[in-house]
């Protein structure tokens, strides 16, 4: 049986539970937009909210996923995004060498960023 | 003679040159978008970078702008985005009450985000 397909959106988390809570939302209207190509979209956290990514990865695995793609929700390439999560994306591969974790470039290299803002300002 | 109209895309600002780099390459990828809608699109810092936000408004008025659209290049609502930057805006039209002065909404509440995600992702 083919396993499930899972998007996560990885984003720092704060200590306002609101900005976690945006994250959240952001996360089921992804989904709401998926048009059947992931099984499962879901967020985690850097730090300061839960589940952490690590977590939310393992959580993936068990319910059934072996493709998980991870988007970072960061707007500039800090240390976050250049060595913290690759590393915490790196270890999770080695705990689950049958499972395929891909790190997609963070929210502020996305090329249609410009667009987008183009688009809604008036 | 009517006068210029300007965005202004609003970012905190980083220690990492690189980062502020990164806004500054985002404003000028906007503006290759713009159809003409705006006579000039810049950026602005609300911190740690130049130019900051209200200098980079007068800057924008000595050149000839009576309209300036900004929109805060954030994730999440935190104090930036829900008091310093309202406050530095209300400043400016304050300064200035001949020029329109405009706000959108931070790029994190933008509807549209969800479906660059969903876009973006394999």
């Amino acid at each position: 049986m083919d396993g499930l397909r899972s998007l996560l959106i990885l984003a720092h988390g704060s200590r306002r539970e609101a900005s976690n809570d945006e994250v959240r939302g952001l996360a089921t209207a992804v989904a709401a937009r998926m048009d059947g190509r992931y099984d499962r979209v879901g967020c985690a956290f850097l730090e300061l909210a839960e589940p952490d990514i690590a977590a939310a990865i393992e959580r993936e695995i068990e319910v059934g996923c072996d493709e998980i793609v991870c988007l970072p929700y960061f707007l500039s390439a800090g240390r976050h995004v250049a060595e913290d999560i690759p590393a915490i994306i790196e270890a999770a591969r080695e705990r689950h060498p049958g499972v395929r974790v891909s790190l997609e470039r963070y929210l502020g290299a996305q090329n249609r960023l410009a667009a987008l803002i183009a688009d809604v300002v008036p």
